[in-house]
């Protein structure tokens, strides 16, 4: 029954355990001998085998399904129970194609412009290194995860429930910076944060630049991180500096950040203006609609999955609250018609970071529909269903949820 | 500055940043290109280059010395500032050689014999899955971590800081194996842990097995590990099951674990009745000197190590409090004239684990010698020097754990 968890991932495969992720990296040979080991099978099945694009090429692809170059999920079974996602396991979300390696190639001296402050400047990271330093658990989220459980089928990435990972960063509190800039300029109302990604060519930049506006109420937990998981911040996940916004949808945690502005309106460009938006099946993007800023509480199981032996069963999963911590995370084996109180598993890293979850129960031969539900300190809860939009964004409802599991 | 640590590490090495682990697994040529570019360079002159044994071959070679094919400590500029140690960077002693693979072929499978309960029990990891889980971090530590510095010349490995890390660990709490096994038998004084390794020919299992006694005010925290941070435990580290004393020194985290007994009296094997045991400097070790149990206030400086550039530096450390939650930690620029509260790093793990810790601070051109002190929640602090003792076990002094570093 714990097949994919990550106590039984690589049970039956010492070179996985003893030699880690040189397994892995020996490339397709080794991969796929793994790949009927670790217990992936099954779900293997449903894909297109595809391999990782070059500057994602150390991630570990038995944990990854490949959606495209650009977008990788970790899979619901390589989740694990951990308090913090190894960055070999994280999900890849890219709006741009990859900067080339040479900006990491002297990280301290990337620049980084500051405005919108009494007194804007131009700093290294080198600099930022020396006004202060936090480390900070927060999960990271696309927004769109969940989004291949839409009826509608809302275009974009089909992510299931692996669009999520938590990810222990580290870098400068934003605030320190404005403090020691003179503090944020009068009447400004965002945070606007630019990549630093080359625009393709002929491309009109309103179109296509990653640009995010967050409200100033966001500058208490930003921060600029420059370290993912005590390594330096790999490029495929925005190194050599990222701005972080704890709690907040992926899409505002804006890799390779190039300038950070305090701003009175929030950016024109396309990604703030009418991309990431709330908006009813069908309507078009506009900046009216709610834009996709602070996570919503969800949990999903992990484990088991598909089946389960019958006897004493350990119901594991992963639960998050975006920007208010947790209060409890119940679990029902009948499809919701009655729960029972879930056990947070390991460490509290804080109210932006997830929390693994287990439930022990016995399960007698038969199916049985495994669903979680997450409520915060401020009652908060996740809904039954869906909120159905036009992009298929912030889906947190416990039903679509859960899983079916045959226990013989 | 900040040569060394983990933000900078690898700052010029964009191969190791987006390749990771592959660009150190692809053996000497690009481990030895690697080097030069990590900042270890003027520790590496110090060291014999030696290769990684084939059971540890996984690890990050770079980070580590190799005192031996049982012993490598993690390089004092690779101990970063995380609240877990990654696995490839964490230190190794072994006792005995190192189990056969096909010991973690079937991990579920393997046996622990659970005698001085009231039901003794053979159990599988399969069936203590099903007993109940739980996720705990703390430090592990070589009793003798930190025996380099003793002037008698302590026999053994010649350990600085580095035969330390903290680590998640995820298992079955041994007090729930206890409750399912109708209790501790009356009069039980000890939890006495064997290892499954084999032992060589021709010599006395007495003088030779590893096997250890804690006493049973251990059972409240200890757990059957059979996962380190997020993955199956490592062979190398012990695995498939591992016998873990949150807060007691490292060997008696017993690895392979075949049986854990409740006894009435300590062993009397070697390792325990005479080995580790704190005795003046000449004197043999018997069983009525103090054991290496519960470990001591500890705390050293990470970074800078060597050299820094005048104006504002950020010192980094880690400190630990063994059973203890730590209270505050200080540090010292002038060898202990003044001292300054140093900031906590990170969210805390809990009583267990150690805590990185920062500390802002301008240094002008010069000499310094930097020190840190820890203290825990019962006014417990680091001494300043050592107690010197015959086998170098405990040593918590401040004194010598500073670092000089050069300001220019």
């Amino acid at each position: 029954m714990k097949q994919g968890t990550s106590i039984q991932r690589g049970a039956n495969d010492p070179g996985l355990i003893n030699q880690g992720r040189r397994q892995i990296l020996l490339g397709s040979a080794g991969a796929m001998a793994a790949v009927s080991l670790l217990g992936f099978a099954p779900l293997a099945k449903a894909e297109e085998p595809k391999t990782l694009p070059d500057y994602a090429a150390w991630k570990e692809r038995n944990a990854l399904i490949v959606h495209s170059t650009n977008t990788m999920e970790t899979r619901r079974d390589a989740i694990g129970q951990g308090v913090v996602t190894p960055s070999d396991r994280l999900f890849v979300r890219n709006n741009l194609p990859t900067p080339p390696e040479s900006i990491v190639a002297d990280r301290d001296a990337w620049e980084v412009r500051i405005e919108g402050v009494k007194n804007p400047k131009t700093m290294t990271i080198g600099e930022l290194k020396d006004i202060g330093v936090t480390t900070t658990a927060s999960v990271l989220q696309c927004s769109g995860n969940g989004r291949a459980f839409f009826p509608h089928g809302a275009g974009g990435t089909q992510w299931s429930v692996g669009a999520a990972g938590c990810v222990m960063w580290t870098g400068v509190p934003l605030k320190d910076v404005v403090a020691a800039l003179g503090g944020m300029a009068d009447g400004m109302e965002y945070i606007t944060s630019t990549g630093g990604e080359e625009l393709p060519d002929g491309l009109d930049p309103k179109q296509v630049t990653v640009e995010r506006s967050v409200p100033t109420r966001a500058l208490e937990n930003a921060l600029l991180a420059w370290e993912m998981n005590d390594e330096p911040l790999p490029l495929t996940h925005g190194g050599p500096l990222r701005m972080v916004v704890p709690g907040f949808y992926g899409v505002n945690n804006v890799k390779y950040v190039k300038q950070v502005a305090f701003t009175e309106n929030q950016t024109d460009v396309k990604i703030q203006a009418s991309s990431y938006r709330i908006r009813d099946v069908g309507e078009k993007g506009s900046p009216d609609q709610p834009s996709m800023w602070e996570m919503n509480v969800k949990s999903w199981v992990t484990s088991p999955l598909e089946t389960g032996t019958s006897g004493r069963n350990m119901i594991y999963g992963v639960a998050l609250g975006g920007t208010v911590p947790l209060d409890k995370v119940e679990v029902s084996i009948d499809g919701g018609k009655s729960w029972k109180a879930a056990r947070f598993l390991g460490p509290d890293l804080g109210p932006f970071a997830w929390r693994p979850f287990v439930m022990a129960t016995d399960l007698s031969p038969g199916e049985y529909r495994i669903v979680s539900k997450a409520t915060d300190v401020e009652g908060n809860s996740q809904p039954e269903g869906r909120i159905d939009n036009e992009r298929g964004y912030g889906h947190n409802g416990w039903s679509d949820h859960g899983v079916t599991v045959a226990v013989s």
